[in-house]
């Protein structure tokens, strides 16, 4: 693709920056099966002290951090119980029943708009002969929810909800970063809220390759075996845990400029009526239900004029933006948008 | 259990009459795993007829009925919609994602009132890189839905949503012969609308033991390698399917009269607001959260009495009226139930 | 099928006696899912008893008490060994990975020559990385090693190998009935070596439908919600315990005749060197690779002259006696079959 | 660990090069779950021609690249065929059950020496009732099998047996240039026999990571679905690519002073009876069960002296020469090993 084009498909099409690829080929490694990778063992107890657990571990996405996670607190049979648009039961092709057998009911899809309420009054508790619920699974911040951000009042409640019936709460933290420094939220107060989270290192931080799960020290290791099983042992990783820690230690701060560009975008689209909810992180989400476009056409004629979009569905549309967008890639973006929306 | 007690937990608990054990002593058997047993033949072909399906494959149990079912329309990965109290997401053990890898989201529970646009709402199309939506399931009547009975127009409103995705359309009729009985529908008008269907003799029906699957040839024909694997090749099953047959030649139409106790037990609590929806078959759900009761205290109470009833939930009850309760002993249950209510 | 048939192939095929209709025409039942039908459980008390266990669970078919049983000994992605040739990985539809996840390694298949030195040299006990073993299953008698029966003596070297390195060891029992009249060794004697054992109802014994888990009281307390998961939750299912309880009271010793009537087969079939192994019980294996025919053919033969004998393999055929072949239809068969091999 | 450990637990633990680094450094990558990483492109292209396929998928580990080809040739439920001590039923925690539903019997291990006869023994077509057989695997070199290389000529017999029954052949090929090297066959000769292969960047060539299944355009199509339910759909994994282009352009040919430095290594130790089989590549096993040492004790005092080596089984050790080892380190280790055997 030409320079030109300006890609807001998704953050993970980052690619690594001079600072990161020195950083990975300056990176001391071993063999990370045994346990022997000094760069991943450092990753690893750097994102375990981030968010106040004991222990994290290293996979090379975030689907499997997510899948490792749902396995360790929910056995086969059992119930997880999670929104209709949460990223573990829409873009990791069933994995969770697939491979680990997990039973899963949702609620109402409302992004970031979760009510506890609601998720306390479909909880099972064990006991009443009706598949057990075991786990509570948010995402933050939420994907097909527009990048909004779950309140840690919200969250908290929802810890509640979980307490109540001995439930494990895991987070979905691909996008967490964002969340952290939209809401000003130290990550160890996320931490605090979750049995296990998951966190991606290559979206919105500009890694290649690579995300954590994080937990209890007895959960990380039974997760080691659970990794293995997915095909998720990888060797001498460090390569790839080094530009992950070069993205924790220089690329967190500067999200705030991903979000601004994002609320660039959406100002210069809200007079088209499309933006389906408020921008507050790195996504803008379109819906055209309004327009007489569908997604497939926005993108095709958006793709004509050098810039890229997702097509999340037949009338949705995302934007992200990120590491590799400069702001006079996003005002041609908006220029491109809103002359396709304007016709 | 003394004679005096009152059963109300399930229509499950139903014994075989002396008819219907004249029938299964006289039934002429043979291998069924072979294909050779006449009375299950002749029940299998019956009840495809019923529904106007092409066959059908008898199976010990309507969890295995509605199992084998889901595996024949979902393959593992991909994914199920049905409503959020759906017996197949709540009391079949999660064998839906724990054997047949299926991803499942779900819809409001909202009983028999089901809203087929909240359901268009969910599907998810092939081709958006999302799991895609390949089955929709409803119940008829509505187990968790006291006994509610989805109406044909909703029915069919939901097979064009089906429709316009390609999606296969499941029916767990369990009691659909209550739905039957309470709208005047001939049975076939329901099958034309499903690819799939499930339906039990071993609840209101009265027999022992059995379901069936009913849908096309080529279905059926894959069913039965399913049912072997799921364990329901049963051998001599003619001496069940003889019962089945006696059910539905005796013991469809008198449904009518179980419907009638359950109204008045209706009518006998309604005073307490404790009913949990209109009564318009044989269930009378019992909502409690109006009440200082839990359910098992009301269970607990009425058990004292020699009345039996089912605990859905903490504050959820659940009376059924069958075969096995006459009028008395539905006013006995009535008079011991409000007293309970009234202290 | 014309009265003059003679059916060889399988014991599966038994009609209930006049007597077992009677008794099943008596049987007092109840809700089996609710734990309430007398004559299931006096029938689950009474064979645990007759093993010496615990406990006992009723199941509708042998696959599914096999399937349970190992799915109590051998969790998601852990090892099962067994023979090459066992029922359980070769006539379960592979329900043991499919349903169960169990991973398995075999040994040859040598049906009832059982090597307990080549078993132990395939256990990998727990902490050497690899897949760990977690129980052996043997089948007494051996189906597809044509009705053979495994010395009591191997069977107690191999708890002994089973115990060296903490393993369960599981006996598909459905004809043990056959090993305890062909070497006179008392059922509790084979319950002692086991920890789990699944027994069939409805092979040589002659009931209709129902096979049993036998085991630990914890382990059939688990069992229960497999059942009910595998679809095998029935309810009046005492109809069926009750031709169980006839069948256990009168037709085990009688088990002695169908052997004499194997044997019969097997000096009439001798001198055309097609016995696959010496008989001892009510199956006569047919090995064809000496011969000119195939299988298929010889089935083709033989049910052109009212002979019905079962194919399992291109070459190989099985011969079956039991209570619904007297001495004139053996008689009858051996001669059809010595002139399809005299051709 | 000190520098002058000598580390022959496998030939996994070798560093990158600092040619390889660069190569790393300067990759250029896109979003490989778009199909966009020009250097995973490269990479695949490349190995898909080397074998004589259409294509090929690159994966993070040589178990997820094994299990997507297993996932791909053998439906939930159905069969697979291989030996006893193959990597995909011993080293992958039993992925293949646990994900894949597959169902296993396993040849008696015999490392190399496989006998196509036996294989064919063991094959189940369809049609007969029994679990079909879709699929044999073999591996080449075999680990376990003390890096021995299965003769082209036994290969292409086994093909002959695979295509007698239409059934699809599998090469867990992790250490496939081991044999290339060793017995001079072009890879496009071992290609040619196979419908699928796994083949491994990180052992012997030594990658940091990586892996590729290589096959059919139309399965390397699904594959990827596969490996995105994995949890192996990397982004910028050409950083990965790089080094596995690298190694395949610098570290094939020089795999022969492995095997040279393996061979020193058992001339050193074949006077103490300890080989378990003949060395013909990088490993070297050990079978202790003639000596008085066990593979814990041998291992722990080899480490005492800086010199690790593998347990795989109570009895059973290996060494294993790779890059990272050269000659003296090989000396080193002999003179360790041959005082401690003296002993």
């Amino acid at each position: 693709m030409a320079d030109a084009v300006v890609d807001l498909r998704s953050d993970t099409v980052t690619r690594p920056t001079a600072g990161m690829r020195e950083a990975m080929a300056a990176a001391e490694v071993g063999d990370d099966v045994y346990g022997e990778d000094p760069t991943v063992n450092a990753l690893e107890a750097e994102v375990a002290a981030l968010f106040g657990h004991e222990a994290a571990l290293f996979a090379p996405t975030g689907s499997m951090a997510n899948q490792i996670a749902l396995q360790l607190v929910v056995p086969p049979g059992d119930e997880l119980l999670c929104d209709a648009d949460a990223h573990v039961v829409t873009y990791e092709i069933g994995a969770a029943a697939a491979y680990g057998g997990i039973s899963s009911r949702t609620w109402p899809a409302a992004g970031a708009d979760l009510d506890p309420g609601v998720v306390a009054g479909m909880v099972r508790p064990d006991g009443y002969f009706a598949v057990p619920t075991r786990a509570i699974a948010v995402e933050q911040t939420h994907n097909r929810g527009g990048g909004g951000v779950i309140p840690l009042a919200t969250l908290r409640e929802l810890r509640r909800v979980a307490d109540a019936d001995g439930l494990a709460l895991h987070c979905d933290g691909a996008r967490i970063w964002h969340a952290h420094v939209a809401d000003r939220v130290p990550l160890a107060e996320y931490g605090a809220l979750f049995d296990t989270l998951s966190v991606c290192l290559s979206k919105g931080l500009g890694a290649p390759v690579g995300s954590l799960v994080v937990g209890s020290a007895e959960r990380i290791g039974r997760a080691r075996t659970i990794r293995k099983r997915m095909g998720g042992g990888m060797r001498q990783a460090g390569v790839l845990a080094a530009a992950g820690r070069y993205a924790l230690a220089h690329h967190v701060e500067r999200l705030a400029d991903d979000h601004a560009k994002a609320a660039r975008l959406a100002e210069a689209l809200a007079p088209f009526g499309v933006l389906a909810s408020p921008v507050r992180t790195n996504l803008v989400p379109l819906d055209l239900t309004k327009t007489d476009l569908d997604a497939r056409g926005l993108a095709a004629a958006a793709r004509a004029e050098g810039v890229l979009i997702s097509v999340l569905g037949p009338r949705l549309a995302r934007l992200v933006t990120h590491l590799d967008v400069d702001d006079d890639a996003v005002d041609r973006a908006a220029t491109v948008l809103a002359a396709i929306l304007r016709r």
